[in-house]
């Protein structure tokens, strides 16, 4: 058999042991071909691929980003490109994709799928928002860095007095600022889920001053936003080229908190810095084996499903149902951080 | 209500994590009284403990170890508590007990149980060896600790083309030795599960190193044994007090290796470094979310059962069906693993 | 002895370890009594203090903060408790001082030193500019801290063919920026001690980008600055409160190279997280060995002194020499890096 | 010009830095050509080189290992190549060797270079042991290694009542076991320089225990023993061929310790994992310096030195100096500790 690989969308940890793990499987035990597509679905579209054998993977189980590189689609391009999808086949010469990517990348493999193309998905998202699997990959090890970065900010924080706020990734889902936030012990959680009220997280600070815990942390998914009419969000940032930028939730909500508490109050934006970098084992675990079970249904001839993790199993789910709804926190979840919401 | 907390049972990080959980839900939520038992059920027999508030877990979210301590289980002395458990809780005064263990303190947990003790557990097993639970906290701590380890022995063995024998813990079920033989690429894994062939691993050895590649990294659980008749083990060593004491099994191996291959084979014996220190985020937003849940069982009356991850869900299971089987290993998760058993 | 010490000025991993160092040997081998002043300078005179025993530093020496707090100094309060600075020694009751900090905290114990009062000052810069010794405690964390974040930032930058500006501390010296950026392999270094010309990133980028290394890391100091009449800086951002912020050099070089280059440029800004938390070894031992020689040097009666490093020994060097000038990045230490600057 | 570069003696992080730095300052700023010997001393008898470009060592600045291998010295085939040295140098064509090692590598290095071939040295010992130089790379990352583990295992020592032995790297001097000891806090530390009495160590752990710290960790360096006549060390162990294999001072230490403290006491043996992985920002930063040095130094054919660290400065010492003498701990670094030696 001979399978196409890529790798599509955002930065994620453990895309890597993903790509290694299919090459494993499929070389070691079924003697298959690997091709590795370049950039995403451009190398699809644009017949770039390299052959992916024993040694091309070796090494890249705890490396971050993607030895295949990676993509926005052109959805013009790849539209057109649906329609032939099964000539591209065989023209490149290749018998299954394994697609593997978030949301948009999921849909396009289902596009794909639907032309006739066999495909095996990998769901990625590092926001940990899909919702047809209990977990994916690089969402760990964004929590452990977030996790890190709140734990060295608490003694700052302390010694100074001060409340600082934390910005971690999480536009439509905040798992990643819920799970940091407790592990790391946050005061306070803004989630996108949740719109949220400056003055209950005055309330929180002031009452840990008055028992003498004098400094708290806030920690602010970046798709949080204010309740209507409790916060002004300001012009934000005019840049030397005269754009508007916006600033950003947690610095905005570091400078309301300073101005109503009258207390030093500090933003930092962990950024980038989340997406890359050495897989936790957790994820490193958790892609390998979905590039395993990927392989399996591949033979199989298991087409349109995606892998997912349900329990401690990894099942097989169909595209269709896997990009229908996001996976949003609940709010039991967020009842157990005992934090101000 | 007043609620009695006790740890028993070998190290593992989280134990502070859920403490500090216990005591935020019960103090903030409730109004409740938390007392804290000094080294186990020793300390709820002799009555030794201290009233735990928000200040006495503070800045424990991420301390490996137990703020209250641990100690063995005297089984006589227990045993004859269990008789007047009633009576015990009404001169210390507490409604209910979280005892958070392994095996022992739950099987324990559940003669309280039985003698009339309401009692809600929560269980700790840094192998990950009860069947009840998906997961257990300490668990990711370990395996991250021992894949950073076999990370940093890889490239020490690749350069002086060696063979690496790392001993995890893992006594009868071997978790700690797949996950992280998994997430640091190890070539050879060895379970108690499945006894394994020296053999084999010299057969993976000498074809690494045919086809270039002159290094490899064993993974072996402490409790890992081979096939009858395979390998002999020795004597073990006989201390300067006389006593005999066996190496282990992770000596014992590279010794073994370093005779059949002709090459160099040196062991590393992980040991306690793996039970200690800093929780990971993974283990302190498990450890939360049972403490928390404990405390909610406590509030219905749920007792004579124990806190569970099942999928991404905290539910409550009986303390009978948690103790009856041990997690072991499965087949099809060696499999996954595309290494020698 | 009665020794009184104090932490001031902003944070840095090691301040607990000096504190920690100081009670050990001033209590276990001098059996001195230690005094802790509370919030810097502010403590002392207000005169609020709590004794320091083994007990209450046990555990500190891998925390980050300071057990004892910090302030800013307020300037004429401290002018004039300095003029009866012995009085308040003696109300007090304490036999020498020991401040622990930065250039401001080393020239108030310079004047209270020349009013009279015995002091022994340890000197404290994350940014590693005091020029009377080698290197300062909490200095190579936040290197390290730094390191680890150009580490992760790389794999992204790769994957997505970015351009990466990371923004470390350093507003007078640029050492973090120095180091950091030659560990974590950074093609461009831009110190405060050197205005730069947005013009040569510009040319290093495209020089990769058409070698087929398409992706760049940026390594910026917070005081860096464009030579005169390269860059403009635009209006920085206009908060909710109408207030003019500066957008920080990190935020404007990624918008001017993005502009420039045509290319996907995004910075993050490491901020707080470089101050806190767990000590690197090596800073555990300098400011163990600081704190040491502390109390050392106040039995020798060798006042009006601070410790500094020098090769591999730990020397005395006059309070008066030590904050004249700050030690800047030489030339040859740029040359060794292969970066553009 | 063309330069031979290779690695040889024990594996230890920074080596991969060095080789990357002088291929960046060779390359780039020369347009010098840069050959790689395979295997140490080895590929450069038989001549096994490969050409390193910019390509060829991209991505190992942070990775540990050696990417040319090492290999122990054949003393006899190497004295009889020193006769050709100048002739060989001619054959395989280049101007100058760069050797990177440690004691044996240099007197191998200072025999070629008595025989004729230009040769600059960069020195390398993970234990820190010589004496022409501050530091050398590695051992930070392996002082860090052993700090964390310490830190890990203080917890478990602490809720178990324990007393933990670790035993690190250090075969004649003790700077690993002092520095680690130091910053993590060791109750008792063991070096070669000075042989213990297992007595004192047993009266450290009486007193912390009566005292109510009922935990205690002694850092035991490999090379360390007790002073003769305090402590029989046992027959070793015999392994499964008959063979007697010495088990260890820190296995051997902690039964002495549990045998007369009749306490448990349980040894940790860190081995291999100081020796490989990533290493610390300070290691890379050195690395990245000496390797930039050396090519310096061959463009100015200051030949027959080697590389040194000084204070913050980098300097070229003649090899001649560099391999007469051992740097071992002095007394009063010892001192400074304040732990049972």
């Amino acid at each position: 058999m001979r399978i196409g690989v890529l790798t599509a969308g955002g930065d994620c940890p453990g895309l890597n042991a993903v790509i290694r793990s299919v090459v494993h499987r499929a070389v070691t035990h079924y003697g298959d071909e690997v091709l590795g597509f370049e950039d995403g679905y451009a190398g699809l579209l644009d017949g770039r691929y390299r052959p992916l054998d024993l040694n091309a993977v070796s090494g890249i189980l705890s490396r971050g980003g993607t030895i295949l590189g990676s993509s926005r689609l052109e959805r013009d391009k790849f539209r057109a490109a649906c329609e032939n999808a099964k000539q591209l086949a065989e023209e490149i010469g290749f018998d299954v994709l394994i697609p593997i990517g978030g949301e948009g990348t999921l849909t396009a493999a289902r596009m794909l799928s639907d032309a006739g193309l066999p495909v095996v998905g990998v769901p990625k998202t590092i926001d940990n928002d899909i919702s047809s699997t209990d977990r994916t990959f690089g969402f760990d090890t964004a929590v452990g860095v977030a996790t890190e970065a709140i734990d060295r900010l608490k003694t700052t924080a302390e010694s100074h007095q001060r409340v600082m706020v934390v910005e971690v990734m999480g536009r439509h889902a905040g798992w990643i600022a819920l799970e940091s936030g407790m592990a790391g012990g946050a005061h306070g959680i803004c989630l996108p889920e949740r719109p949220f009220d400056p003055a209950d997280l005055v309330t929180m600070v002031e009452e840990r001053f008055a028992r003498g815990k004098k400094f708290a942390v806030v920690c602010v998914a970046e798709g949080a936003h204010p309740a209507e009419g409790t916060m002004d969000y300001g012009k934000g940032e005019i840049d030397q080229f005269g754009h508007e930028r916006f600033l950003g939730i947690g610095t905005a909500l570091a400078h309301e908190l300073e101005h109503r508490l009258g207390k030093e109050a500090r933003p930092v934006i962990l950024g980038h810095v989340q997406r890359g970098g050495t897989p936790t084992a957790y994820d490193r675990v958790l892609a390998t084996r979905f590039g395993w079970h990927a392989v399996e249904a591949a033979h199989r001839a298991e087409y349109g499903k995606m892998t997912s993790l349900r329990g401690t199993d990894i099942t097989m789910v169909p595209l269709k149902d896997a990009i229908t709804e996001l996976k949003t926190v609940p709010k039991d979840r967020m009842d157990e951080a005992e934090s101000v919401f």
